[in-house]
């Protein structure tokens, strides 16, 4: 098809308004077809067969005062029944049935406009335009006769080819074998749902009625050492549905990665032990997802899945034994697309999964995500990413240049291996004030208004300090004098809170067993204060490694990312040194950046097309071999 | 890496003998890599790790006099071990261990030249080169250091485009599950095989230690209506290790295509059935064949299949429905890549299913592997392609053009709704001859020495007549008078061995009672001509037809294809005129040509572009629409 023919005499001039777009057509080209070819966007999502009604246009001669009926093909049934009299005395048409008989000019009014649609970051207002992996396309074939017996399959391509301009689709098997049965039923008009996420053309994966084709649903998945999120979305409009998330069901194999990697290298099964509980759970969310959206699993097309390098390991199913010992190798880097089913996910056969790439042993597809949802590499300042979880992930960079690195920060700053650690949930300590005269204490607990002191002793409840609560505790301690900028508690204080062992100061007390839920005191034992110091120690002194690596004195922003760094309190982070000296306004909290990086990939092939540069682009610091990481580490330490 | 230096002064000339190829290379590239650079074939199994010894070249130098110790670095261990002093001392050196020092000629013995390997056609002399589409690489890797902590993926990718210049691999999940593992348990020696018979790239299907690569086979699957042919070939040697076949279980639902439709049509689960049947026996056949050679089902990375458009269906599981009614269109024409594990076959976990194109409703991929197997499009001469199953399936053609058309020809010709019919087995008789003036009948049975008449008639034991006997039966029965040239009984005729109906001549006597195993006589009747009538006529008509549509009075060469061709006697064939009046040594017997083609396209990717190419490009004669077929096929059913 073209703009011109030979017979100039049979050719009209149209002009498309607003866009200005003019070119010669003849009386064989439907409206519809001469704006593609135009390049004008106009919506149509039926392709072309007056079905839609979305491709209205209004139409006027372009040199004369002729009437509309005048300058264009009669109007068809369709569009009698779509626009209505009203309407087509208005001059509005469906530009898929008009055919040109004059010069005319064509206004494209907003609603008939092809929208950019976008999808929106949960936190902050960076957005990405809509264009996922999965493209679906109504189309009507003509039906086969003996003397056109082109074969189901070709007879869909060729129409794809027609209609969409869509070529290079092949077909998964399911998709083959649904085609002849559907294709009749639905008497040849098809809903066509293809996968075209890969380098070079791309798969037809399902075939539903274009009558009634459904949902059209995929599924982020931020996979946490802790904790698992699931966000479902619509695939046509990138809407999220539902958000659902459980604790990590690995947990019962050990709370860290180091244990789940020991678990994993030495039983037999380990690895697929690991990994069907893993998948077990995403499915279970995904059920809970789409059901209370009146869909089915078998809606589900698409799959991003982000976590840190051993969570993505076991994620694939694949052996994370290389990543339990120095050198520390993941077995790969890239990002990987899959049938979904092969890893066991209970979706549409045709879905496919992809996992983001990993940087680096400690850095994960989860910071990569975190990377393409903040966008460092397309900001002039450089900007330090912090995601905080069992490890420090770091980033540091801009449109010049990105820098990362892993700090193992253990996992005190999640509450764990501190001796009254608990998650943040109800009867957590989450907030610390100590009076530096008297050393009395008030804090806040999840789940009580206000703080400790405006209630009666023992309807408090305090059940254990979480994450933010910890290091409230060890900036208050170091500002009140109880502990000395080295970490160790002041040898010469005595106070009815300061716990004595053989005879040295060694516990604060937060909470009296009055204030409790557990009948005893809560106390910061000078472990527990050892255990923050190191923390903060490694995750500043990565900073400080990162900042120079990159060369500049201290980013112009830090983003405090994952839930961590949504419930800490950054004044206390800066007090306490665990983050570069920046003033607390330049500190910003941004959600959890790496399920945002997930959704992203999942409703646009250009983020995952930036996540692989990303991944590749990122230069990894490996402090374990730095020579400067010591010293910094050292320093870093001290309240 | 280039064969030309910045550094005239460092740079030496090599030629390479006896293909006279030359070049200038610097003293870092071995021999193998320049030779590759120079397009010189040269044998190397280990990528150039000077494990395998097969790159031996001798050396000399190329100007003066001057011994090899001089122009070439020193023998390394590797040649130490692999050629001993004997050959060093003789100038024979390892190209991948060799590098420059002077100005040097390099001979490259015969069995060190990469051998253009050919796989044989089974009957005839034709050839194909090797080229499957599963290619194998031996890649000897650099473990991972902390300062080198590339994914063992990369790597592997790497040193793949290093050590072999293959790129653009992706892997398979189940390859990259293996990696890690089986990579450190071979101590980074790895045997890696490559799935690569599509357009873009390829994939990495599976991990091996070097050291034990073990067997890496392929099966290429014929299903006929009756009988399933598998065919297990070594994929590095282009060997036929293994034949089995087996009957196709589905005749358990209908010995011939339409009563399977039937059921595929009539039954919620049909088309399901009809496919797990049939894949089990082909799992059972690949067993069988696998074991016989000390191997394993896992050893199988690649299978092509061919047959009819139904069995090409139900192979595949898709419904047959459409081809059983009008316009009989199938689901798909195009070649078909899926993985074997989706079609139920229990192969390697890697393995791949490449089904042949069909050309149309009728024609199918059956076909398509016959033709690449005779390959009309490479020759001058208009040659005939006659395949006789349940249906008749004919190509004409040449370089310039091809037609096809499917003859309905039904079952007769394979022995099937013919009284006494039976398979080629043994008791049938397969050979007849009828004394004209006597009316005395003398037979051939399978499994018998010469003539009936040689025996005592209690040894003969006949059970039935075969395909190739009814052809005979009718040629004898019109030579004798005792049918007509319109195909009915001569009403004149008073014999002891014609047996009348209501006074009426209706049936022949072939085998008296006492010459047969089944206690009565064993007799060709009027309804049995009949039916040969309208096969013979059928194919004749449908020859006549392509012929005019080609434009030729009659072709070239005939060659009859598929296992009764086989059993056929080419004169009676042509006394009854059911093939067209070519000279009898025109007429050639090529054995089961869709089975030489199916194992074509298992050792090679180009008959793969061959196939699709002859799908597309074969013009198929819907002959059921041909105005002229009913007056040629009335007219070819005369004797």
């Amino acid at each position: 098809m073209s703009t011109s023919v030979d017979h100039e005499a049979s050719t009209y001039t149209v002009i498309f308004q607003p866009s200005g777009r003019r070119g010669r057509v003849s009386p064989d080209q439907s409206l519809l077809e001469v704006a593609r070819d135009l390049g004008v966007e106009l919506e149509s999502a039926c392709g072309g067969n007056g079905k839609c009604g979305k491709c209205r246009v209004r139409i006027e001669s372009a040199v004369d005062d002729r009437a509309v009926g005048e300058i264009v093909s009669p109007p068809t049934d369709a569009e009698e029944q779509l626009l209505g009299p009203t309407a087509l005395a208005d001059g509005l048409r469906l530009a898929c049935q008009t055919h040109a008989r004059g010069d005319l000019r064509v206004f494209v009014p907003v609603e008939s406009r092809r929208a950019d649609q976008v999808v929106r970051k949960a936190a902050g207002d960076r957005t990405v335009p809509l264009d996922p992996a999965v493209k679906c396309y109504r189309v009507a074939l003509k039906p086969p006769t003996l003397h056109d017996p082109l074969a189901d399959a070709e007879r869909l391509q060729a129409a794809l080819a027609e209609q969409h301009g869509v070529t290079d689709l092949t077909f998964d098997l399911e998709a083959l074998r649904a085609l002849p049965g559907v294709a009749r039923e639905a008497q040849w008009e098809l809903f066509v749902i293809t996968w075209q996420g890969g380098i070079a053309g791309g798969c037809i994966v399902d075939i539903r009625p274009a009558a009634d084709p459904g949902h059209v649903l995929g599924l982020a998945v931020d996979v946490g050492t802790t904790t698992v999120a699931a966000y479902l979305v619509d695939l046509i409009t990138g809407e999220v549905l539902a958000t659902e998330s459980a604790m990590n069901p690995q947990v019962a194999f050990g709370d860290d990665v180091i244990s789940r990697l020991y678990h994993a290298l030495h039983n037999d099964d380990g690895s697929r032990e690991l990994q069907e509980t893993l998948i077990a759970e995403v499915n279970n969310l995904a059920r809970r997802a789409v059901e209370s959206r009146g869909a089915a699993p078998e809606d589900i097309y698409d799959v991003v899945m982000v976590g840190n390098t051993a969570m993505h390991h076991l994620f694939l199913g694949i052996d994370p034994h290389s990543l339990g010992t120095a050198p520390f190798t993941p077995a790969v880097q890239g990002s990987i697309d899959a049938k979904a089913s092969l890893l066991g996910l209970q979706f549409n056969a045709g879905c496919r999964g992809h996992i983001l790439p990993v940087e680096a042993g400690f850095v994960g597809a989860d910071n990569v995500a975190a990377v393409i949802a903040e966008e460092p590499y397309k900001q002039d300042e450089a900007i330090l990413i912090v995601d905080i979880g069992t490890n420090g992930e770091l980033v540091l960079g801009n449109r010049d240049r990105m820098v990362s690195a892993s700090c193992a920060t253990g996992p005190a700053l999640e509450g764990a291996h501190i001796e009254f650690g608990m998650r943040a949930a109800p009867g957590a300590i989450e907030r610390i004030r100590i009076d530096p005269e008297t050393l009395d204490v008030q804090f806040k607990v999840i789940g009580l208004e206000g703080w400790s002191t405006e209630h009666p002793a023992e309807e408090i409840g305090a059940r254990g300090i979480c994450g933010s609560g910890i290091i409230e505790a060890a900036a208050e301690m170091a500002k009140a004098g109880v502990i000395l900028t080295g970490g160790g508690f002041n040898p010469d204080l005595t106070h009815e809170r300061v716990v004595l062992e053989d005879g040295r100061p060694r516990k604060f007390m937060i909470a009296k067993p009055e204030e409790t839920a557990i009948g005893r005191a809560i106390t910061v034992s000078l472990k527990d204060i050892r255990s923050i110091q190191l923390a903060k120690g490694a995750l500043r002194a990565g900073a400080e490694i990162l900042a120079r690596t990159y060369g500049v004195e201290k980013p112009a922003r830090v983003l405090l990312a994952g839930a961590f760094g949504s419930y800490i309190d950054k004044h206390r982070a800066l007090e306490i040194g665990m983050l570069p000296s920046v003033e607390p306004e330049q500190v910003v909290t941004v959600g959890n950046s790496a399920g945002d990086g997930a959704r992203f990939a999942l409703v646009s092939v250009e983020k995952r097309r930036e996540a692989e540069w990303v991944a590749r682009n990122v230069e990894y610091v490996e402090l374990a071999t730095d020579q400067d990481f010591q010293a910094e580490y050292m320093e870093a330490m001290y309240f």
